[in-house]
């Protein structure tokens, strides 16, 4: 069973009608709903949770966490965002969606900016998969169509990933790395484009599909902290420390 | 100085009207005089020339080949194009144009079919940087734009390349990456997607601009056979073999 | 039920006692053997074999091909390491032993010589895993201990691998890209640089986990040959090719 | 003229007489003497200068940092660290120096702990070149020999490199990925394992020639702030916005 824990800013369904309407019990029950299933058990948290829902506990419970935000990045303590870092370095698995490439935590794993070029326009798009072979695209066609999109443009201030998995183009004219891998410590990490707050973007099966994937790929196959330690000798009687378990 | 040879099949442009009009000495003529200048030194090799006008010695005195091709792929001898394979693995530079993906020496350098889907609709295409600190990226803004192009999709079935520095997007939905980089042993290599033999993309000065930017960043920093030598024991008084110069 | 292959040029085993006295029935019968489990099944193929034992059909049969070669590379068909190289195109999961490194389709994959230094002296070898939460280094410590190994030196030219799994370092001072994965096409390649003929070294346990643990990550996730198709445009009333089932 | 800052920490040299012995005016001196000429100019900083002898203004005027350091990695304040961090994303190259595996700026711009195993026995080592045509590999032969290191082991926790130069093994047995390129927004990173402050490393030509090498090689080809912008779309009059220059 991978226990996902979906966190969510929750603040545009509260705020605008528009948004409520899409996503009436928040994007965060939108996806909860959609993964719940025979290996998958999802719990939500949200920005007005008691430390945003997230402690260390929390997290050693979790095996992947899905992070969407937006507006209020800058409200997650710094501590928060340390725990969700450290976490995914002792192996749990992280997707982020859609804005939250500018989210602490994924600024924080990346070690970069993470700014994009963007339009509220509400272009549609291709989402293009790039490697028809990786368990993340798998049911995907070709491409995944979505009627409206915020559009993100290029360049994208990541870390060159570990693998392009999704390219997406706008009818505006924009392409974009809409679906990166990256590993950091023993963490999986995927940072998927599609997901404004103003689209139905999370009921489109395909993008149910992709992130279902990726819950899976990036659930954890390793757990430990990430140690640093001083270790004997080859030639020591007792021989050189062992680090894994 | 460095030392081009722009290598083209010349088969469209003396079979097809329309194309001659666009490039009436031929593409490699074409290429050949917008990068002539005070560094670079171009010659040109055609698939009519006697062994397609490559020879290890002519290689051997190449810093950067440029290969177009398209409709002749298969009447490239074997021996050639494991020439230029050779020639790459010493170190020189290779940028490969186009429907060059599918010509034998970038098949043999890949390793992968480096297959694609294609329309040839004359769509529009925006050409965009992905990284604007790389050399070859130097004096574009975000974009090139292309008003017609063949349209190429993914999947692109090339190995995880060192590099993605261009991504396309065609009026028509697809994506594509469209500049990557690849080493080849000692060998840099470019790939770039603009150039279809119908329209006059090589006529386009940022087009030009990003080929010229490659031949200056893949010309050879370093020239070796790849060896395989039988090394001695550190321990040996004559030490171990020395393979670099 | 994973199916695989493994092939052994199986040379040196009728050829020389010494070899014969630790491999009596062949490497390729030994790795068989300690693979052969609930979830693996095992064929096996010698280079005496009709066409090496390989045919499309076989191979259509095999999830996972396994290479050991050393001496008799060239006495492999070209053809035969085409339908190599085609099957891992088309998604069979391929690990590579050894010596190995210079086989005809480890070749062909790379597009690289697959050149690297080397000494027959025994050396023993450390060979250490950089990353304790990728599935093939699972049930590994922080090293496997080889007393006797013959020593494989940097360079070792191949391209930049997807992921760096193991670096070796022998007792005489060399280190090595010992664990290597690539992708091309729909293929997972692994390369494991131990298993000289002269030692047991397939007979040390960790050295079979880490093969088993290979058989399963490079284990095809999707089959397919690799197209090329010409697509139709979006706007066509019959929608654009589909590539993927 | 390469404008270059070597930083460091500068407090084994000011409390160990071993240290001060080997580097009387401590480590900065002497990287920097050794650096000095005709395309590159020197500046030090170190702990102790006010705000550690970095401000803003002060890495606007720098196109390469070194950083050396150790015991003292929690006294930098994370503020000077993100500006270090800032700076390399605007472009300046950064070269981290054996123990700044473990300095603050590392670890935000690799966004992992970036721990290993160490021992501190004085085993010798011995470097290899993996990629002989890299600028940063030039002017060395297969290995660096060191008669007295720090000892370095995997896991070596930080992201996939762009590409891994150099791998050190050790007289006790260990093998190190010691020589590793990333790139993190605009600016190029290199870390390289050699020189602990009880041992002359800093001394040797070739890890002189190694450390000159990239300062040319992580000088900043293109240097700009990394905007998100708001953009308009194309059928916008007025044009896309420019984001370059």
């Amino acid at each position: 069973m991978i226990r996902v824990l979906v966190w969510n800013e929750f603040k545009h369904e509260k705020e605008k009608e528009a948004v409520a309407a899409i996503y009436p019990n928040g994007i965060h029950r939108t996806i909860a709903d959609f993964l719940q299933c025979e290996d998958i058990s999802v719990k939500t948290a949200t920005l007005d949770d008691e430390n945003c829902g997230i402690t260390k506990e929390v997290l050693d419970e979790t095996d992947v966490i899905i992070w969407w935000g937006h507006a209020a990045h800058k409200h997650v303590p710094d501590e928060v965002a340390a725990l969700v870092r450290d976490a995914v370095h002792s192996g749990m698995g992280a997707i982020f969606l859609h804005s939250a490439h500018h989210s602490k935590p994924f600024k924080l794993l990346m070690g970069t900016p993470c700014n994009l070029c963007w339009r509220e326009s509400g272009d549609s798009e291709y989402v293009w998969v790039t490697d028809p072979s990786h368990p993340i695209t798998e049911g995907i066609d070709r491409a995944i169509y979505l009627p409206h999109e915020e559009t993100y443009g290029e360049p994208f201030s990541i870390p060159n990933p570990d693998k392009v998995l999704f390219v997406g183009s706008y009818a505006g004219g924009e392409a974009f790395r809409s679906g990166c891998l990256f590993q950091r410590g023993n963490g999986q990490i995927f940072y998927f484009q599609p997901g404004h707050e103003t689209f139905p973007t999370f009921h489109i099966p395909e993008v149910q599909t992709v992130i279902r994937n990726a819950v899976r790929f990036v659930a954890p196959r390793y757990r430990a902290e990430i140690a640093c330690p001083h270790v004997r000798h080859f030639g020591d009687p007792e021989g050189y420390v062992i680090i894994k378990k």
